[in-house]
């Protein structure tokens, strides 16, 4: 598959960073920034800029922040098309830590939030924009929000927001691919001005189907982790979708050698792929957190009474 | 999805054992025929039934040779409606060792064969149906038989052969959604008389998309395998087509205790999975042999070298 318009964007550290409290230090950030700059990904997600009088840095790494002087530390000296990207959450960021894009080593902001908060969302996102950020929204959990509030939040964003980039955020990894195909042209239908972009969680061994599929309904910005890390079952893994892509941009080989080296050993040391508790999770279009939970208790083997917790409706 | 035609085939045990020699102990086999029995699955494939004349008994384990005194001993006693398959390839058999029907525990026998290898496929076939078999014929690695060739099987099987079903077997695990909807439209058109079946191998991830996108164009024989368990990378696992599939018939839950009392101990001792060099077998429609051995080696994690060797074309 091949257009010019796709962009890939690792979310590697930010998306990683939840299973270890955005805890990387320099150097192992610093090596994945050198491999998809080798490898032709075009954008690279580091963390999130939460305000930090929200959260302690005590607690959380230095990519639950992302400091411009934390960035720069990773990039500076390393040759790269590769543009930086962040992440923000509605009511977690303080918008005056956020300099002006000329001031600062990141590119492109992305605001991630659920439907209900489109409102907030078109806010921050039209403050980033003007000061002149690259600018994403990111519709969390769309597989519970399908019904006509996404159409109003959709219109709203074509008619108010200064967003780039609408990407669909399948959160509980419990679309496939029938479901994306709708998404996609529901959300181009109404999203002329803009590119549409898909976010995939891997419970069911869909994030990289799904991808694919969004992409053969003109999805052009897509999310991928190097060796699937994420939260939970992780994410559409890169190697996946860069052997997939046949734009002549991108080389695998980087990736290949960064699993290779850094991220066969890191697997030894904190969890994801595919567990059965988060499949559980996913087909039954449920939010990780309680299979987490069951992950980190005595019981983490134990799937009948999970499932059996999750179905039951009273 | 629901559709009363549908029809899953556990082959657990017959495409596990390419792993393991096929050499699981009776009790094993027996758990695994009550669990998928109590879960409402309508065929379990329990090994090939190869000549022992071509194959040594010391070398191989009980189900490469599935004599009907095997297949008693696991499933004598347990209430079940599921349906016993083996498994043979095209020259590996002695068709006298195949008693009629009525005097065996098989109910289906399926014919494993290359496009090259259909007019020897469809003689066996025939021989199997006139004994009482219900049958099948797998067309294996389809991915390197798209050609004018495979039309002209299909319609020698629409002609001569007493095939029940036909199943679309992406033995290279390189297809995707695109390329199976064609298939099995291809399929369809020729094979009016016969169902269609699909079984994916899992290097990208892409197996269950794939037997879901089988489903979506009418297929409605489906193979999978308990936690996915297969050669390489392994197979569409069995409790996420189970969780996707509405026929009320099924139920998810003998399939979670088998993974968590059985497979978490068995993926202890043996490997299938998301493992990179199948996944790099796999982009690069390659048989998964060479990633085997690669696993067995010290290199097992040198990636790189591994992708060169696929593609340098020298």
């Amino acid at each position: 598959m091949y257009r010019e318009q796709i962009k890939v964007l690792d979310c590697t550290i930010r998306d990683g960073g939840l299973i270890n409290k955005h805890d990387f230090d320099h150097r192992f950030v610093r090596e994945v920034y050198k491999a998809v700059s080798k490898a032709g990904v075009d954008y690279m997600e580091v963390g999130y800029k939460n305000s930090q009088k929200l959260f302690s840095a005590e607690e959380y790494g230095i990519w639950k922040f992302c400091h411009d002087d934390d960035i720069r530390q990773v990039i500076d000296g390393i040759e790269s098309q590769t543009r930086i990207a962040v992440m923000v959450d509605v009511g977690r960021v303080n918008l005056d830590d956020v300099k002006p894009s000329d001031e600062s080593p990141v590119d492109m902001i992305r605001t991630a939030a659920y439907v209900k908060d489109i409102d907030k969302a078109i806010f921050m996102v039209n403050h980033f924009a003007e000061k002149g950020y690259e600018t994403a929204i990111n519709i969390m959990a769309i597989s519970r929000d399908k019904g006509p509030e996404l159409d109003e939040a959709l219109q709203q964003i074509e008619n108010e927001s200064k967003a780039d980039i609408v990407n669909i955020v399948d959160s509980f990894g419990s679309l496939y691919q029938e479901s994306i195909e709708r998404l996609v042209k529901r959300f181009k239908s109404v999203l002329k001005k803009r590119e549409v972009g898909f976010h995939g969680h891997n419970p069911q061994q869909l994030a990289f189907s799904n991808t694919i599929e969004a992409i053969i309904h003109n999805a052009n910005y897509l999310d991928a982790t190097v060796y699937g890390i994420g939260r939970g079952s992780g994410n559409c893994p890169l190697e996946l979708l860069i052997g997939f892509l046949k734009n002549p941009k991108f080389d695998i080989r980087p990736i290949l050698d960064l699993i290779s080296k850094e991220f066969i050993p890191l697997r030894e040391k904190i969890e994801w792929g595919y567990i059965i508790p988060y499949a559980i999770s996913g087909m039954l279009n449920e939010h990780p957190k309680a299979a987490m939970a069951l992950r980190n208790s005595e019981d983490k083997e134990n799937y009948r009474d999970f499932y059996e917790s999750l179905v039951d409706i009273n």
